[in-house]
C-alpha cells in the first residue's frame, strides 16, 4: 500500500510515523503547498509540490489529508478524491453533512473511496457514541474533552494585545464525570461539563489585569466557562507546556430494553500524550481500510461507522478468530 | 424485523426485553426444547417446540440463538443457519475458529446470515482489543473482568459436598488496574491480575474448614487466585447477591507509530447491573445488522469485527452523519 500524505503539520508527521511503523504500507511522498525545499521530513521521504499528485495519482494507493477543517479540507478532499482514495479527519460537525455529499459526489465520479471525519472525535469517539447506543438505547452519552490543549483556544488568546504567547488546557469537570458515572442522567450547563486553564507569558509592560478579563469574557471562547489565566515566562511556557496531550472520555448509561430495572455504563477514555500523533495514526488505520474496501470495488464517501473494524487492522481474518475475538 | 428467541433462561429474557423495546423489531416467538406449555414469557409472546423452526422460519428474518456455549451452540447454531438468518454469544474462545467455520458453511449453503460470538466478552471488548491495536500497534493490551458473578465458578462451589448455594465474583485487582493505566506495562500472573470472592450457604452441620480448603485448591477454577469464602446464610444470600452484575476493563497502552517517545491508553469499560440483559441487548443489534447485510445479498458467518458499526444502529446515515459523528 503506497501512502501519500497532503500537509506537513503536526498531524502529518504523526501519519509519516505510523505510516512508517506499519507493516503493509510503504510511504510515498509527503505533498505540501510550501515550496517543497522548505520542508524536510523525520524520515527523508520525498517532499513535492501539491500540483504534482496528479501526476503521481497513478503511484498512490491512499492519500492521507492532513490540513485543516476550516479552509482546507473543504475543498482538498472532494478535489483529491476525484483521482486517488483519501482519507480526512474533517472536524466540523455543523457542516459535515455537506462536506460527505461532496466528497461522495466526486470519489463515485472516480471510482475510488473517500473516507471523512477520522481521528477520535469524530473518529473513534462517534464509533464509542454509536456502539453504546445500540447496546443501551434508552440512556444518555456524555462526551468529557481533556486534559489537554485546546489549539483554537491557544489561538484565540494569543491574538490578545499584549500576549506574546499561551497554552490553553482543556478540562473535565471530576465531579461532572462522577455523576454521569453514578447514573444521575445529569443535565449540564456548559460550565458544569469542563473548566478552561490558561498558561499565558506576557509582554513586557502589558496590563495583565486586562489580558485576564479579555479572556475570561471572550464570547464562545471562555464566557460561558470557569477560566484560570495565570501568567508564567516563554522559558516556563517552553519547559512545562510544549507538548500537545489530550484525550477524554466517551460515557453512556442507560437500560439495555424494556426492563428499567438495571442500570449500566458503558465507557470509552483515552488519554494521549500527542494529540496529532493519535489523529495520525487513526488516519493512517482508515487509509487501510480505504484502500481495502476500494479494492473490493467500493466506491464513494464513508465515515468510520462504514467500515468493517477488521478493516483496520492489520491482523488476518484467523488471527482476528483465533487471538482477538 | 420479526425476531425468534431460541432458548429462554437469563439471555433469552434480555433479548425478549430488548426485542420489545427496538422500534424496528417484532418478537414472533420463543422456541424452546422444554414442554412449551411449561414456559411463560415475561410479555406473553407464543412459545413454541423447538422443531416448529423449520415449518416457521419464512415468518422469521433472524432468530437470536440464546444456548450454552458448551453443548448447545456447537451444533444448534450451524443447524438454525442452515434455514433462517442466526445470531449467537458463543464464548468457548478456543473453539472459536472450528465453530465459525460450521457456521459458515451452513449459512453459504442457505444464503443466510450467521453473527457468532455475539455479547461483551466475545463482543464489544474484542472490537475493543481490535480498535485500539490498530491506532496503538505498538502496546500491549489487558483485559480486566469484573467485579461480577461468574455463574460457571458459582456452580463449581455448589458441586462441593456439603454446599448448599453459592455466589462468586471476579473483582480486579486495582494495583493491577493502575500499573496498565500507568503505562508500565506490566508482566502478570493470574494471582497479580483478578481476585475471587466466594459467598458460601452451608448445609447443616456441614464442615465449613473443608469447604473452604476444597474451594480454595480447586485447580483452574481458583487455585492460581487469592480467593476469599465467605459464610452467610440463603437469606443472606438471596438478600445480597441475587443479581448478575458484571463490567471490566480492555486497556491498551502503548505507542501510536515508529516514535516512541509517546505513551497513550486506551480504556473501554462496562459496569453492569445485569451481564445476561447486556448480552441479549447485543445480540439484539448484531440481529439488525444479520438481516441488513443479508438484505443486500451477503451470506456466510459473521464476527462483530466484519459489521459495520452503522449495521448495529437505529438511527439512519443522515441522523449518524448529522449527530453521532
Amino acid at each position: 500500500m503506497r501512502i501519500g500524505i497532503v500537509g506537513y503539520g503536526n498531524i502529518g508527521r504523526g501519519v509519516e510515523s505510523a505510516v512508517t511503523a506499519a507493516p503493509d504500507m510503504e510511504l510515498a511522498a509527503v505533498f505540501t503547498r510550501r515550496d517543497p525545499a522548505s520542508v524536510s521530513t523525520a524520515t527523508g521521504v520525498p517532499v513535492l509540490a501539491f500540483d504534482a499528485i496528479a501526476e503521481m495519482k497513478d503511484d498512490i494507493d491512499v492519500l492521507i489529508i492532513c490540513g485543516g477543517s476550516a479552509t482546507d479540507l473543504p475543498w482538498m478532499t472532494p478535489q483529491l478524491a476525484g483521482m486517488c482514495n483519501v482519507i480526512d479527519s474533517f472536524d466540523t460537525h455543523a457542516r459535515i453533512p455537506e462536506h460527505y455529499a461532496n466528497v461522495d459526489a466526486a470519489a463515485k465520479a472516480s471510482g475510488k473511496i473517500g473516507i471523512i471525519s477520522c481521528g477520535w472525535d469524530p473518529g473513534y469517539f462517534s464509533l464509542a457514541r454509536i456502539y453504546a447506543d445500540a447496546a443501551l438505547p434508552d440512556g444518555d452519552s456524555y462526551t468529557f474533552w481533556g486534559r489537554g490543549v485546546s489549539q483554537g483556544h491557544s489561538d484565540a488568546i494569543r491574538r490578545i494585545d499584549g500576549v506574546a504567547d499561551a497554552r490553553q488546557y482543556t478540562v473535565p469537570v471530576q465531579e461532572a464525570v462522577d455523576k454521569v458515572r453514578n447514573n444521575e442522567h445529569p443535565v449540564f450547563t456548559t460550565r458544569e461539563m469542563h473548566l478552561r486553564e490558561c498558561y499565558v507569558v506576557a509582554e513586557d509592560g502589558a496590563d495583565r489585569d486586562a489580558i485576564e478579563q479579555a479572556i475570561k469574557t471572550m464570547p464562545n471562547y471562555f464566557d460561558e466557562y470557569d477560566t484560570t489565566v495565570t501568567f508564567v515566562t516563554q522559558e516556563e511556557l517552553n519547559r512545562d507546556h510544549s507538548g500537545l496531550p489530550h484525550g477524554g472520555s466517551v460515557i453512556r448509561s442507560g437500560c439495555t430494553g424494556n426492563d428499567k430495572e438495571f442500570n449500566n455504563t458503558i465507557e470509552f477514555k483515552l488519554d494521549l500524550d500527542s494529540n496529532p500523533f493519535f489523529t495520525g495514526s487513526i488516519l493512517t488505520a482508515a487509509a487501510r481500510a480505504a484502500y481495502r474496501m476500494n479494492a473490493e470495488g467500493q466506491s464513494g464517501a464513508r465515515a468510520m461507522f462504514d467500515i468493517p473494524p477488521a478493516y483496520l487492522s492489520t491482523h488476518d481474518r484467523d488471527e482476528l478468530l483465533a487471538h482477538m475475538l
